[in-house]
């Protein structure tokens, strides 16, 4: 079986910097499979990146490296970091982006040296891939680096649970499609209040008209405020830490999460 | 030989849905390499996703498994199917996506169960994915599903020849460089009229001085009006669904089709 | 070890013009694993994609094949090549795309002949496609076409070392970040002139405040100018081909290189 190993990046594609990262990965790991998962995140969004991984990094087969660079501090004091998580790789700086993988119980870090020849602008290329690729390639990851203990951890702000059963939220994300992504773990029904409308939580888009505001709970079994064929951010004109309310159905109980 | 599956989706890659859904990919149907076809199509352009498929399904070798996931109806009572046609196989949902396919007359379609513990929101991840990963992995697609014989058939408006000759059709896609593509099937020469404008068809974006309008026969047989190193749909004003007016050459045949 | 082909367009993908490319490659030579550069350069920059291609080309393993289709002349009479530089063997028109290979002491070119039934506006697929397949399945490339001893050169333009000892540059191109990447070689120290401002060479994004302006020493060894998590492109408004003037630090040597 091929190895693999994934890549996310906020460098676009256009420059030829991913094609760089990708050579580097196949000549170190000969066979491996590269797995692109985007470039596209926005220029430096640690925290995009991060509920990104979040979705995809316990997808994939135990053995994958995932390599993640998203990276404002290059070429700081910030440590460049392998982490082993649940039969995953990850590979990235420590600037929290790994946050998914590193919150669990087994996982295990080390920091990675700087190369002696490395760039200071592109660690990608020259840190985190080929330390990507000897992983891929089966060397044990303590060979790669010297334990660290204190990787820097970014959360997801916690929903809160107020006196009255109600959930006090907030967007944490925005996806393509402009559905408002929140931090309200939540069963089908009851509501939500934000920027001044309330909204029942359906099923599904299906339930509603076209172009109709609605809340349903999405595919992490968050809360998610949406337009069916349409933008829930344009239409209310609310974005990321946009507070939420949620009114729990009578009798049932909700519960809160990070991500 | 690996097996192959390709991805076509509107979902953009920065959220990290492609990414779950290629993990879902590579999990059930270890060793197979995913092919990214977009994830650029517009949002919910069923239109735009159904032209693209026209274009590579059967491009692909034999035994290549296609998933097309553009899904404003996900959540609803819309079918999900699996599609053997030509020897390839295509996954996604029946509202008409698939339809270059469906039309081959040895197309078979079986409807997939939705299973229990599937999203509402994200039948690519619960529903499609797994489905592929089992037909990429060697499972008969008749395992799968139920027959099913009244799938959605979309299909390219079609031409109409007139009395005198010549062809009444229209724009049918614009693509990433202005170029408008329409329903009707030529050979070089004649002319066209769009738009209050009358066109030589030519034989290659060549044959024009740069910033020029013209007309010509494009890689799937069809006329297209471009702009050399310019664009049509800005010089025009026009898009989808303009109608343009083959003159054909003397003596010439002309046919009409649809993709 | 399975064969790699690169792929670098300016197509987009929404158009499925990719996956028809894809198709192609993968049926011509079973097995082969298509690793994307980039759709995204701008459409028909063959500039952009040379310098893309000056970056990614040699970072592959020697025998990969890099298929590079950014054609503004297609179907017109410019020769469509093959090159084989390096070990590694590289496919696209006869515009300059390739140079980077082009210029290494060993590299040889043929000129492909035109299938008969090849596309007058799609030759990435009908031409370059099919060549790229028989490279990867082992196809000597002498059998695919007549040598060919005028291959387009194009080149960056040399930065010009001025009697006293300054250099005289230019931005040759702006990334995704907003970094002008220029054509004077240096290291760390020194200053430069841009836009009328002076900028002190640094070490790294790091050695400065968010939002400031520097210039530092990039990751193929050219100065750039960036602002800390901004854009330098924005902060300054200027583009390719602004001058730039290289002051270097005192008893330090400098050169002047193109990619």
């Amino acid at each position: 079986m091929p190895s693999l190993i994934t890549l996310l990046t906020d460098f676009g594609t256009s420059d030829g910097y991913v094609g760089e990262v990708k050579g580097v990965l196949v000549s170190g790991a000969p066979g491996v499979i590269v797995v692109d998962i985007s470039h596209e995140v926005g220029a430096q969004d640690v925290e995009g990146a991060r509920l990104a991984v979040a979705r995809y990094w316990r997808r994939f087969p135990k053995g994958t490296v995932h390599l993640v660079v998203v990276d404002p501090g290059v070429g700081s004091a910030r440590a460049a970091i392998a982490v082993a998580s649940d039969g995953r790789y990850l590979v990235g700086p420590d600037n929290g982006v790994l946050s998914p993988a590193l919150v669990a119980r087994d996982a295990r870090v080390v920091a990675l040296p700087l190369p002696a020849h490395a760039s200071n602008t592109f660690h990608g290329r020259d840190v985190f891939a080929p330390a990507a690729a000897l992983l891929a390639a089966g060397t044990p990851m303590e060979e790669l680096g010297t334990p660290f203990d204190t990787p820097i951890i970014r959360r997801t702000p916690e929903a809160r649970r107020l006196g009255d059963g109600r959930v006090l939220g907030e967007v944490i994300s925005v996806d393509r499609f402009g559905n408002l992504i929140t931090n309200i773990v939540a069963m089908n029904g009851g509501s939500v209040d934000i920027a001044s409308r309330s909204l029942e939580v359906r099923r599904a888009y299906a339930d509603v008209r076209a172009g109709e505001l609605t809340a349903l709970v999405g595919s992490l079994g968050f809360v998610e405020i949406a337009v069916r064929d349409g933008s829930a951010a344009r239409t209310l004109e609310v974005g990321r830490g946009a507070p939420v309310l949620l009114h729990p159905p009578l009798g049932a109980p909700s519960s809160t999460a990070g991500a």
